[in-house]
Order: C-alpha cells, then sequence, then structure tokens
C-alpha cells in the first residue's frame, strides 16, 4: 500500500520525486501515521495537519542543512517519519524509543529540541544570526501554530527578529486550535485576515516581516510554490497557511480537542476504542475539574484561571457551569499568574492551575507578583512528578525545589484525591500567604473520593504509621509506593514508621522534632528532584536542630528522565515500590 | 517656592485646584524631585517624564478607589509626593524609609507592587475582571513604558485583555527609551506612528483596544480632555502619550541613559557632582565588559546578549567595539536565553548577561532550551545576592536555589574581578555543559584586577586559609566578609580554615571530604538564600557520605529583603563580618 513511502528513507529520496507524486506520499504519509497511532498512542491531529507542509518543507529545503525548527513538536510525526525515522516509529513515546517531540540527541533532522511552546522563532533567529556571522547561506525555517503565536516569548522573538536581515522565515500553522481551542485578540485577527476582513497592513508587516498569505496549508503545490519564492527574499518573513487539525481522518477533524492525542483507536473507522469503564478512581484532574465547582457554587469570590489546558485541567467543567468565573487566557503562564495577583489584590479566591513544568515559564511572576505581595493566591500544580510519555520536557521533576526558597508560599503536596479536595477546600476558607498544592498526572486510588470537606492544618503532617527504628518521610502520592515498600523490606515492620508531611513548607517541625528523637534512621521520599527539593529541606532541619540521625533521600536524581511509562520510568528511578524497598534495606544494613 | 504643592497631601485637594493650575504645579513638582534626588539619588528621568500624566490621571480619576497601575515603577516618584508621601520622599530607597517602587505595603495608593517590567496590564485587567465580577464601577488604568510594552509578557496581557470587555486604560507613555534606548521592531513601529508614516490600523487596534494617541505627554490640558472622554467609553482602550524622558532638566533630556538614576547631583545647574576617581576597584560590570571584549578579539565565536542592560551590564563595551556581534534584544528574558541556546547550537560561545533577578523570568528557558539540550551557553548573573537601595524586588536571592537543582547547569560564583576574569576566559575554552556565572553588583576588591588569564578547573574549589578545627565554606564576594570576619572571633585563628568552594555545582566532593575528616565543625556562608542554596548543598552531601560533623548555614534567612545600602542590609541579615564573627562564635562556643 505504501509505496512511495517505502522508498523514502531520507529528505534525499523524497526530493527526486516529481512534484506531482507528492498528494499521493501526502496520503500515504496520512495513513502510516494513523495505523501507528492507532494502536501505540500519541499526539494525532497536529502532524495530520501538516502532512502537506511537512513534505513541502523537505521538498524545497535543503535539509538539515537548512535548518527547520518545529514549535512544540506535536506536529513533527511527519517530519520524523521523513528523516530516517520511519522504521523506528512504532516506538514512538515508548521507553527506549524515540521521543513524541523533535530532539536533536535523536537526529541531525531535530534542529532543537521542544516540547514546551512558543520557542522556536527565538531559536531560528539564533540559528540565523550564528550562519550570518559564520558566512554561511542556510536558510532557517520556524513552524508554529497559531495558539502558541499568541505567547509572549514568540512575540519577543518576533520583536528582535523583525529590525535584523536574518535568514528566517516563520510559518504560522493557522489551525485556530492548540490542544483546546485558541483564545484572545490575536486569535480573533487571525481569523478576521481569514475572512478577508482585516486589511493586508497587518501585525506581522508592523513588526517588519515581509508576510505573505493566508494559503491553504493543504494546497501542496500552491506551498511550494510560496516556499520557492520565499527562498529568494532575504530578512525576516512571515507565511500565513491555514490548515484543518486531523486534516484526512473525519472524526479527528471533528472532534480536534479528543483527537488532539486520542489514546488507542480503530484506524479504519477512526473511532475511539472503548476505554475500561468499571469504577475505578477518578483522576486527579477531575477531582480538582469537580471540585472547584463544588466549592465556586458556595463561594463567589472563587474563580479559577488555565493557561490554555481546559481539557487537560479538567478546568473545563467550570468553565462550561460558570463561564464569567473560569478563565482559559492561551499559552500565557506569566500573563495568568500576575492577573491572578491582580485579581487577588480585590479580595477573589484564584484557583490558578498550572502543570508544574509550565509553572517555570511564570517564575518570576510567582516570586515577584505573588509571594513578594504575600497575595494568597492558591497554584495548582497539575502533573508534578514524573509524567510518562511526554518525557523530560514536561516531567514536573523541578518544583518543590525551587518553589521552597520563595518566602511566604505555602507548598503542599496531595497525597491522594481525598487530600486533594480537603486542601482545595481549606485554601478558599482564607490563607495567610499563596499555596501551591501539587499533584500526579493521572488517575488516583481512591473510588470513594468524594467525602465530605474536612479542614486540613496548615503547616501540619500526618502519621500513616507508627514505628520505632525507621521513620520514612514523604510527600504526595509516592506514599502509595512506600505503602508498599513497606512490605517488600525484610524487616520488623513494626520498627517502621511513615509519615505523610503534607507541607514542604512550612515543615511540621513539632512532628519532625518527635520523629527525630524517636527514630535512629530518617529516610525521605519524593518524586522530585532531590538537590534542594523535599528531602534537602529536612536535612535543613536536622542541621539547624542539631540531629545527628543518619538521613537517605530519595527521589529523582540529578539528571533529565526520559520517556515511557511511569511504571517504568519509576521503576529505572527505583521509586516504584521494589527499588523503594532496596533503597531501605541497603540504609538498614548499613545503619542498624 | 513650591505653593500649590504645599497645600497638596493627597489627590483630594489636588482634584479642589483649578485646572488652569496644574502647569505651575507641574512646575513645582519637579523641582521637589529635582531638588531631593540631586542630594539623595534614586531614578530621576523617568519620573520627570511623566509629571504631566501623573497630575492629570489623579485629577481625572478618583484615585484610589480608581486603580492607578504604574508598571516597573522608575516613574512613580511624582504619585508617591502625591499620595501621601511627600514628607517622606527624602527617605526615598534609604533602610527604612519609603521604597523607590510602588509598593503595597506602603500606600492605599500603590495598587500593586513593581520593580520588574510589563506586569501592569495583567495586574490590572485582573483587578477590572474582579471590578466587574463584584458589580463595581471602577476605573483601572495601566501604565507602561515602551520599553516595557515589548516584553511578551505586556503582550500576553494585551492579547487577553482585547477579548474582554474590562474598564481598563493602557497608557503608553512612550519615550523611546527604557533605561538604554529602546529596541526592536516595535519600538520602530512607534517612532513610525509618531512620524505619522504609519496608518491608523495598528497593531494595538488590531488586538482589539480602541486605541488614541499620539498626543504630546507634556500637554497637560490634552491629557486631561483626552482621559475625561476615555472615562466614559466602555472595553479595554489604548492611549499612546509621547513624552521626553528628564522632561524639564535639560541635562537630563540630553543624557537620558547618565539620568535614569544620576546620583548626586546640582539642583540648580543640573550638573553631575564628581564622583571621587582616584585609583580604586573596578566594577564587576567592567570587569565583564572588558573582559569579554578582550575574549571576542581573540576567540571569533564569542557574542554577547543582554535583555535591555547594555549600559547596566557594561556589555555596551562589545556593542560599540563588535557591534555586530553583541545584541540589546530588549526587555525579553526569554528571547534572550533561548536565542542563545539556537546560537550555541551553531557553535558559537555565547555569553548571556543577565541580572540574577531577572534570570527568573527566563527560568523555563534555562532548564528548556539549554540544559535540557545540554547546550554550553554561559550565563552570567550579574547583580547575584544582595543589591541595596533598589530593595526586595531586585536583590538576587534566589539563583543559587533555583539554579542547583538543574541537571547538566554548572554553577560558579566569582570570589573577586580576578576569578570573574578568569571563568569568563575558562568558559570560552570550550565547556562541556552550560554555566551559569554569578557575582555581584558594584565594586570589587582588587585594584591590579586585569592579570594574564589562567584557567580554571571545572569543579575545584580553592584554600583560603588552612586550619584545624572550624572550615568555613563560601561562594562569591561574600569570602571577603568572613576573611574580616575571622580577625574577629575570640578563637585561635590557627585553627580557623577558609575554603572558597567556587562551584555550588558540581561539588568539589574531594575537597570536600578532606575537610569533613579534618575539622570537626563546618560553616557554610551565602549571599543568597540559605533555603535550597550552597549551604544546603553541603548538608546533602554529608548526609550522602554519612558524614555528621555538625554544619551551620549562614545566608539570606526565609524572607524578602528589604531595601537600603548593601552594608546595612548586610549588618541587618548578619552577613557583614560583625554578624558572620558573631554567628561564629556562637557556634563555636555550642560545639568547642
Amino acid at each position: 500500500m505504501t509505496r512511495l513511502l517505502d522508498h523514502i528513507t531520507s529528505p534525499k529520496e523524497l526530493r527526486k520525486l516529481n512534484k506531482e507524486a507528492l498528494p499521493h506520499l501526502a496520503q500515504e504519509l496520512r495513513d502510516f501515521i494513523i495505523n501507528i497511532v492507532a494502536t501505540k498512542e500519541g499526539h494525532l491531529g497536529a502532524s495530520l495537519g501538516a502532512i502537506e507542509l511537512t513534505i513541502a518543507l523537505h521538498y524545497v529545503y535543503n535539509t538539515p542543512d537548512d535548518l527547520l525548527i518545529w514549535d512544540v513538536g506535536h506536529q513533527a510525526y511527519g517530519h520524523k517519519i521523513l528523516t530516517e525515522r520511519k522504521a523506528q516509529f512504532h516506538t514512538n513515546r515508548q521507553l527506549g524509543g524515540i521521543s513524541g517531540f523533535p530532539k536533536r540527541a535523536e537526529s541531525i533532522y531535530d534542529t532543537f529540541g521542544v516540547g514546551h511552546s512558543s520557542t522556536s522563532i527565538s531559536a531560528a533567529l539564533g540559528m540565523a544570526i550564528a550562519s550570518q556571522l559564520k558566512g554561511e547561506n542556510k536558510h532557517h525555517v520556524a513552524i508554529i501554530g497559531d495558539a502558541s503565536i499568541a505567547s509572549g516569548m514568540a512575540f519577543e522573538g518576533l520583536n528582535h527578529a523583525g529590525v535584523t536581515d536574518a535568514d528566517l522565515l516563520v510559518i504560522l500553522n493557522d489551525n485556530a486550535i492548540g490542544i483546546d481551542p485558541s483564545v484572545g485578540a490575536l486569535k480573533q485577527y487571525l481569523t478576521n485576515v481569514k475572512k478577508g476582513t482585516q486589511k493586508q497592513d497587518n501585525i506581522f508587516e508592523a513588526l517588519n516581516f515581509d508576510y505573505s498569505g493566508p494559503i491553504d496549508g493543504h494546497d501542496i503545490f500552491a506551498i511550494i510554490t510560496e516556499l520557492k519564492r520565499l527562498k529568494t527574499i532575504k530578512g525576516p518573513k512571515f507565511l500565513h497557511l491555514i490548515t484543518t487539525k486531523g486534516k484526512g481522518l473525519k472524526q479527528a477533524e471533528n472532534d480536534q480537542v479528543k483527537y488532539h492525542a486520542p489514546g488507542k483507536f480503530d484506524a479504519k473507522t477512526g473511532d475511539l476504542l472503548p476505554k475500561q469503564k468499571l469504577s475505578e478512581p477518578p483522576k486527579f484532574q477531575d477531582v480538582f475539574g469537580y471540585t472547584i465547582v463544588e466549592l465556586a457554587y458556595k463561594n463567589n469570590s472563587i474563580v479559577g484561571i488555565t493557561p490554555a489546558m481546559p481539557t487537560g485541567s479538567s478546568l473545563k467543567y467550570m468553565m462550561e457551569e460558570l463561564p464569567d468565573r473560569a478563565f482559559d487566557v492561551g499559552i500565557a503562564e506569566q500573563h495568568a499568574v500576575t492577573l491572578a495577583a491582580g485579581m487577588a489584590t480585590q479580595g477573589l479566591v484564584v484557583y490558578c492551575n498550572i502543570y508544574s513544568t509550565f509553572l517555570q515559564r511564570a517564575y518570576d511572576q510567582v516570586i515577584h507578583d505573588v509571594a513578594l505581595q504575600d497575595l494568597p493566591v492558591i497554584f495548582c500544580l497539575d502533573r508534578a512528578g514524573i509524567v510518562g510519555e511526554d518525557g523530560a520536557t514536561h516531567h514536573g521533576a523541578f518544583d518543590l525545589a525551587y518553589l521552597r526558597c520563595i518566602p511566604n508560599l505555602i507548598v503542599f503536596a496531595a497525597r491522594n484525591e481525598i487530600e486533594l479536595r480537603n486542601i482545595m477546600y481549606t485554601a478558599q476558607l482564607g490563607l495567610p500567604h499563596p499555596i501551591a498544592i501539587r499533584y500526579p498526572r493521572g488517575k488516583g486510588s481512591i473510588i470513594d473520593w468524594k467525602q465530605p470537606f474536612t479542614k486540613i492544618e496548615l503547616g501540619k503532617g500526618s502519621t500513616l504509621k507508627s514505628g520505632t527504628s525507621l521513620s520514612i518521610l514523604s510527600v504526595g502520592s509516592i506514599a502509595q509506593n512506600i505503602t508498599e515498600a513497606i512490605d517488600l523490606v525484610e524487616f520488623d515492620k513494626q520498627k517502621i514508621g511513615h509519615y505523610d508531611m503534607r507541607f514542604v513548607k512550612p515543615l511540621d517541625e513539632s512532628l519532625l522534632h518527635t520523629i527525630f528523637k524517636n527514630y535512629r534512621l530518617i529516610c525521605t521520599v519524593e518524586d522530585g528532584c532531590m538537590k534542594g527539593g523535599f528531602g534537602s529541606a529536612i536535612l535543613e532541619f536536622a542541621a539547624q536542630n542539631d540531629y545527628k540521625n543518619p538521613v537517605k533521600l530519595i527521589g529523582i536524581p540529578d539528571h533529565f528522565v526520559e520517556h515511557g511509562s511511569v511504571n517504568e520510568l519509576q521503576t529505572e528511578l527505583k521509586l516504584d515500590a521494589k527499588g523503594i524497598a532496596e533503597t531501605l534495606q541497603d540504609f538498614i544494613q548499613q545503619h542498624l
């Protein structure tokens, strides 16, 4: 079936094809992606929408000498398949397999590693300026979506590029949607441009780009013609393409949000395969989503904010129920946090939901706009810790370390769904400080999670199990693995204590004094980086109070963690029950 | 002389004046500011340029019920004086005095604390949405400069505001300069608008703002008329004012960079007072500036980047000498870092100079674009540690903690000018990883700093003084205070050792083993936050290697540090020689 594609390993072969063969290749490439993603899972819609563009780019440009820089990278499956990774594509996002995103270490065609959005223009401009300085004659193309270009960082790149004479082409892959539909004034503006109701003298021209478009992003001949023309033009150029996310698979075109990353589906019909729907514990995301709605109905001051993740965070439930009080601000984490700060000055109770890895984008705003002013903003840090298949760019590994050093901020990790609900309830009762509430991606462990609310005392840990010799201190849902690990250790279980410290800051010093006095050995466990994290906080407490107990830290070591399932990665990092048990065993043998 | 101003304590009195009296008041307010800043120092030019706007805003709007949000805050001196702080204004930026920036804790008229740029639109929008939800009828005005509005975060705020119907007025105070002249395509665009060569259908209208202007920002009657009109218009509005930085003081208008914060000057003539110019040690900034030029002449791959701080960082020397290879990208820290990453992929040796406090703005880019890809970008972190009069928004207190948790990153602190030079030299010889080089604001200690370059071995600390019982480990220029502190301690000096660990990461473990084995007591000292910082790294080492030595941490405690001179603040924090000596003394008495 895939006759043309069979003969293409790299763009070299692609460029030997007659132009007329390319639509057929596009069809084959679509089928190839659909067939594999249907069973192996992954991001679907974005790549389907960029097939013609991908082929045209490698056809017109002399890759890898000319440099393509894909923004975010959800759309780069076609690119991967055409650049020497067709045979590996079935390993996409799996442990040891290729990454779901472009990655420099993986291929010379992946010029810049991505995963977070809106970096492509800056990176491409850096490469283009380097080319100029080195006297090279390379072309540089950044391909960015309409959701990503609305982020501040992309604007900064455009603003700089516009006053250079670098050989840079920015291609706007405009499908009017990111993971969720795009929002904001720029999106409205782009819609007007498409409709022809916006004059030619446009924002990108105002920023000194040579603008062309909008053109049909699925008309491969039109794209090729335009790219060839643009190759001859010097300086910063901007090409506006209109595409359809999910193009070529009816269901993916019709339900673009669901088919962004649909899970398993029938490659022939496109229908999603039924997921197991027995009574099972909820996703932490849904606990957040349902709980904020429940609380918001009782407390009129509550509002919710998400930067472009209404579906992923489940804030969508509130957006549906209370649309005036739930805000999707687009890919704009910086704005999201300072908007929250502004609202908090006026007495609103703001739940600002940001994935742990993306809060890195708003670090200064957390410090400068929220914590310094001690505004009681409630940060809900979704997808904290190991996230799985999205890999190194997406793990929420650093939050405890980078948040713990910020004065005034309360830092809490939810052990389970009930704890998440209760801290969300507690937070809206009135906080003396801002709080960061951390919880993991995916399912919890409690089916009957919707219990009456209970107030959590700030700064108080809880005893999960008492013991006498070895005390394990943990925060967050990793507690589950510890419970299982205790069963595996060859040691009198009675002697092992386990405490959910809950708060990384402020620490429950009273509980810690009791623990350090009553146990000889202390072990800390966290689903986060060890350097500067929760364990490090415990060491500071011990040093300050002159405790000499041996303390063993367990957590994510000092390297970036690649992709794989959460279970596989936990095993690799020795954060699964077995791994933790082994570490405990060694620690016990060494000291007792 | 200041007859009108004498009778004005708050905007209430101001609003009783006849409009005709306001130009006279403007003159008085200018004189008042000039007279005090001439002797007390502070930011001058921005406030002089915003006098008419400041008076008009408080005249037209019902402050503090209506909310003014000043961006950055350099321009807010007039606002402070008119809002109940005239009598305190002579204490501006001094220990215990009023802050140089708007600050919520200081006045009900200061609606949002600032210091870092480009936050005002997001904060004001948050307030405006809160007003809507609460059913209030308040006006919200963000006042932002042309350098600040070009930052990505401001764009994110505009992009969101444009699709709301919030009562928000954004006033662009366009003087074509930040601290240094503004750069970028938006600045060019604004210049064209001013010249009338840009059509009315402009960027801000495209973002759905009701645009008016440009109008003369020193014509107080024109401003008042326009503000009154804008008060009656619903939804997001944009007013473009053209102002002159330093307006009213000839020298400040003519040399806007120098008179941004001119130090002491003659209030009558405007001439700067001569600074002591005996042979004295250079500023660390100049060591950076001269050294990068020296290295760049020898190494063609070297480039330099600053986000809007060519003068402050002294990258201006390279911009003058090698303009093709030194880049001021404007207030765009995120872009600066990813631009550097892009350049590094092409083999350039990039020195990316960012103030420690502003690197918080690019935290994700350091992690995701540089460290994850292990690109050997050289970050020069200026103004690390306590910075003095700029206060809580500007201290570089958190960098060691927030950088230490990032895999791959090398973290170095320069003890003195020669160390800074040598690490800069070493870095361009070829690094296996990215590096962050931290150094303080202001003068070093070595007059004869321009020594031949010496390579620094990565990860190697150095012995400043050997001892037997108490070992002091430090990083950075705080070593000077420790040397003095050792003299003050009542203890056999022979017994005290002092080591400059240089690298917070990787730690010199070999040296640490020697130290932990040979000294009973360990004390760490850093000019940074203790939570998660250098001392915390030492505790992790000790725990991992089962050392039981008492370890005492000295550094910045877990609260935000206010403004004052560096010496005063160090004294307050017990980081001066005397304070460190006292802590050492206690530590010794407790344990020896």
